[in-house]
């Protein structure tokens, strides 16, 4: 992704609290590659909220820098899951951010729910080549 | 209101597309005092879709200045209403913005709705001393 | 560009302001097309303001949505420029929302500044094949 | 602070990395009520970076709440800060977010710096009444 222009602030870098928009898009493209979009908790009295999230700001990304992010299920347990990310700057390769997401899967009541068995088995299954998307 | 240090961009003022926000916030207050909330949607096939906006930005606002923000009601039409505003800094007087937007009532289809009396009635009321809040 | 999911406000649909953030990326990728970043501005006293801007929300877009994003110059002035937008849902070729911006050439004093000849010149170089980034 | 429509997402809730947002919000708010605006860091070669952030999301706000924002300096070392922060639902008293950020004073070139004696002495002294401003 390319950084936009109203994602800097007046220091010229990126404003520390868009990286967890940025890994919330990158994880909603995650799931997508496995089959798992939005469509799926239509209708369902289900849905994945976030329960604890902890960045750690390595070195400062710009306006019009191209970024790479990388997500990674590092956790799955019976109520919830945990994704880590890292993102590095294209041209140099500098690391500018690393994060964890703490997730848990709750009902319309916000009561936790066991994550469901369809749901488990695709975040396990490896994510195939010819996935990705033009702009992923 | 004052300007949130992430709503200034790298040349140090006000991003253009947040006063389209800091106008929502206002209007949203402006309703609020003629008794209008959120909470007389719910449960109804009804909601305000905006239509169109027009935003002339005279001056630019840098982080931590002051606004304020008004709100009038311009026209109120069978199918439409249209609200004006501006945004003046607040130790100078400065003119920063001005604004239009123009709003309908449409069901949850998309399609367009009469403007029930009763929130007619209510836009038309004149606002009432001491109905102000605190940080409003 | 694909509809984030913090673009979209409780109506499900992606909130009107962030249009106006959607065209200046896409702006600024036009202008990237053109040889013209933000590096040529840099040390220059020398900056492009946003002038006015107006927007006509055509119909609603959702998370998820894929969006094509058109620019267009329509008129280059000796102090300004203005650019037309439409954006498109991908899959049903929906028009979401369409609209213009004005912009003028301004010193870091906020005074109005001739367009310089090399940006003009290169505003209106056609766009050149391959240079399509692959995000873009 | 009222909680904005344009940051509620689709589930009605806020969306989650609003709250570093309105953490910093009330950060620099804390700041100003010791004296420590923006302005004493320009035209010097120092500003504070986050170097780190962690929130728990402990039950969602929505659209239209009023939400009671504490902040507090937890620690000061010769090269960082760090501050904790818990947000709560006004009429309820529901506790909403946890959060921790870590600061470190850096200079332009994003070396790390001692954080000044001058500021150092102006964390330490309690916030005196009176000095709450209206929106605050």
């Amino acid at each position: 992704m390319r950084v936009p222009f109203f994602d800097a602030d007046p220091m010229g870098v990126v404003h520390h609290a868009n990286y967890l928009r940025y890994f919330e898009n990158a994880r909603i493209e995650w799931f997508r590659r496995r089959g798992l979009t939005w469509a799926i908790f239509t209708g369902s009295d289900l849905s994945v909220a976030v329960v604890e999230s902890q960045v750690f700001y390595r070195s400062p990304a710009r306006f019009d820098d191209l970024l790479l992010l990388d997500v990674t299920l590092v956790e799955l347990q019976r109520l919830s899951m945990k994704f880590s990310y890292a993102a590095h700057e294209q041209s140099e390769g500098r690391l500018i951010v690393e994060a964890t997401t703490l997730h848990a899967c709750v009902g319309s009541n916000m009561k936790l729910k066991k994550i469901p068995a369809s749901i488990r088995e695709a975040l396990l299954v490896p994510e195939q080549a010819g996935q990705r998307e033009p702009n992923g």
